[in-house]
């Protein structure tokens, strides 16, 4: 005797689904890796969970990193889902302390793109490697099935070598250490928002998509004793302080008044209802820096035209380990929580 | 007075579209490669086109490579699409004489997959990674809304050690080289296509997906002379050497007598009306070797459970350059030309 078939499967329970959310760089993304990736994959550089693995060579040690690229529409005002490829990824082994040299892309093709499209993609980012200092060395074309994809998605790892003696990362961040940011929050994700959503803005709202490397450079040789660098991609500025906060066991204290966003972006974010601080930014950084060096690294910023509207946002305390807060314009003070799930998907 | 708009705009010519065979990694890959990405990213390293890029670190050199990975079906007798996408990268790195070290992975996830769908494959990604002594030390989601993607694309990019005075490729290769081959050829294309078609098939179809670094590393080290190695993935046996027959300038013989395809596979072919010189393999590679190293290589092939099958197949000729030519089992010559197309989209 066989047990029966089931007629018909039972049903996934919802929360057992992949979500949007589980690609926003939120609280649903950190769980994925908690539950899922880590526990399969762990080893030291990977539980690291920086934005970069730090890896030995023989003579040296090398950052390692890698990102998807889906964001739609494309083109969009400032850049392109290639500029994108390429300087986020050369950011993210930057904000590591590394420099970055060599890119690998993987291009996922849907059915019937015109050549002409990928053609002006991969010219963008011949022109973004070129404009950050790194070679394409190595690539790789898959093609699927119409309705399968959509239209390119784009793959970038990129490998950085890292200065002796260098150590950066979210766990050396110390009470005390200042929090600097290198300019304005919110234009990447207002703008790729604007686009889908046909919303014609006054200001000239445009991407702020930009290689990050040479600005990071420049604070490492400015403040030695830095701690540790980020860039401000998807979740923004409030998931990045939360998985520094969380990763150092720190509280984090940022000032909205020292905070600088656009009048476009403001306006913008009134509309769509949505908080800067959480919205994805492409060329925004922020770093770690003991008191005593804030002052030079903050000058070594603004001497770069990425940096030119740095300023020091925050600071790192004992009090409430783990969390942080804002103090607003009206002089009052909230907590600044990581979403669950990201505003806006498909934003990079 | 404005320009009047196009009330339609003219629809693009199909020859200027993707199609799937652009994926296939035969010529419309190789056209595609020649007329968009080499021209925007030409470097030295790029300009070899060998499945890995050989670059400088300070210290020595490390091989870089990166493929993404679309499988239909995810799971199939034999493998799944992590496995392919942890030895698809070990053995690219592998056949340009590299230690494979470290593995980046970038998923993108449709909207609504099983989460126990994706830790299956990551569980299966971590005991590839253990098997192929690799590292995965860094990562990234995205996920795409429901039909704009297929369930699971996972990019791998990875990083091997090249050892000092080593330096392989197509362009090494000389006439009088023997070409070897560790085994049968066509189980992972023919298994893939199997489940696709929903074929019932006496033998024990399963994919040859398995990491070849060891049984590269055995022959780098019997056979010093060695010329070049490359995996026989999408477009076979035939696309390979057509490759290294045009980057080479060498004509190639093959001997069809020599070439091991097992019977469930010969079948299944002649089911389909495929040959399984231009089936997809995971598992299978060529080494092109000087004569007189080519008995020590194939003792060190033979001797390791990935070569225990491995056969000399062919020589490398000054005759006819960029051609390859087979002797069939009836004694005649025939041509064997690259396809324009993949046979199987989707296959890895």
């Amino acid at each position: 005797m066989t047990t029966p078939a089931l007629a018909c499967p039972l049903p996934i329970p919802a929360d057992q689904l992949i979500v949007l959310g589980h690609g926003s760089g939120g609280r649903l993304s950190a769980r994925l890796t908690e539950q899922v990736f880590l526990p399969a994959f762990r080893n030291a550089a990977l539980e690291q969970l920086d934005d970069q693995a730090i890896v030995p060579v023989p003579g040296g040690r090398i950052a390692l990193s890698t990102d998807s690229y889906v964001v739609k529409p494309l083109f969009f005002p400032g850049g392109d889902i290639g500029e994108l490829a390429v300087y986020g990824t050369v950011n993210d082994l930057a904000v590591g302390g590394a420099i970055p040299k060599y890119l690998t892309v993987g291009f996922i093709l849907e059915e019937g793109l015109p050549i002409a499209t990928l053609q002006r993609i991969v010219e963008s980012m011949a022109q973004a490697a070129q404009r950050a200092g790194v070679l394409i060395v190595t690539g790789d074309t898959k093609v699927v099935e119409k309705g399968c994809g959509d239209q390119v998605f784009i793959n970038s790892a990129g490998v950085g070598f890292v200065p002796n003696g260098l150590t950066l990362g979210a766990r050396q961040v110390r009470p005390g250490d200042r929090i600097l940011l290198n300019g304005s929050l919110g234009e990447h994700g207002i703008t790729i928002l604007s686009q889908r959503e046909g919303l014609e803005l006054a200001g000239d709202l445009r991407s702020d998509a930009a290689p990050l490397n040479e600005l990071c450079a420049a604070i490492v040789a400015a403040a030695p004793g830095l701690h540790a660098m980020r860039d401000l991609t998807r979740g923004g500025l409030s998931s990045a302080l939360n998985e520094i906060a969380t990763s150092a066991q720190v509280g984090i204290e940022i000032d909205d008044r020292a905070i600088p966003v656009t009048d476009a972006v403001r306006g913008a974010c009134e509309i769509f209802g949505l908080d800067p601080l959480y919205v994805a930014n492409e060329g925004k950084m922020i770093a770690f820096v003991p008191e005593e060096q804030a002052a030079a690294a903050l000058a070594a910023m603004r001497a770069n035209p990425l940096g030119a509207d740095a300023r020091i946002i925050g600071t790192v305390t004992e009090k409430h380990p783990r969390m942080v807060t804002l103090r607003t314009r009206l002089g009052t003070e909230r907590i600044v929580d990581m979403l669950a799930q990201d505003q806006l998907p498909r934003i990079c």
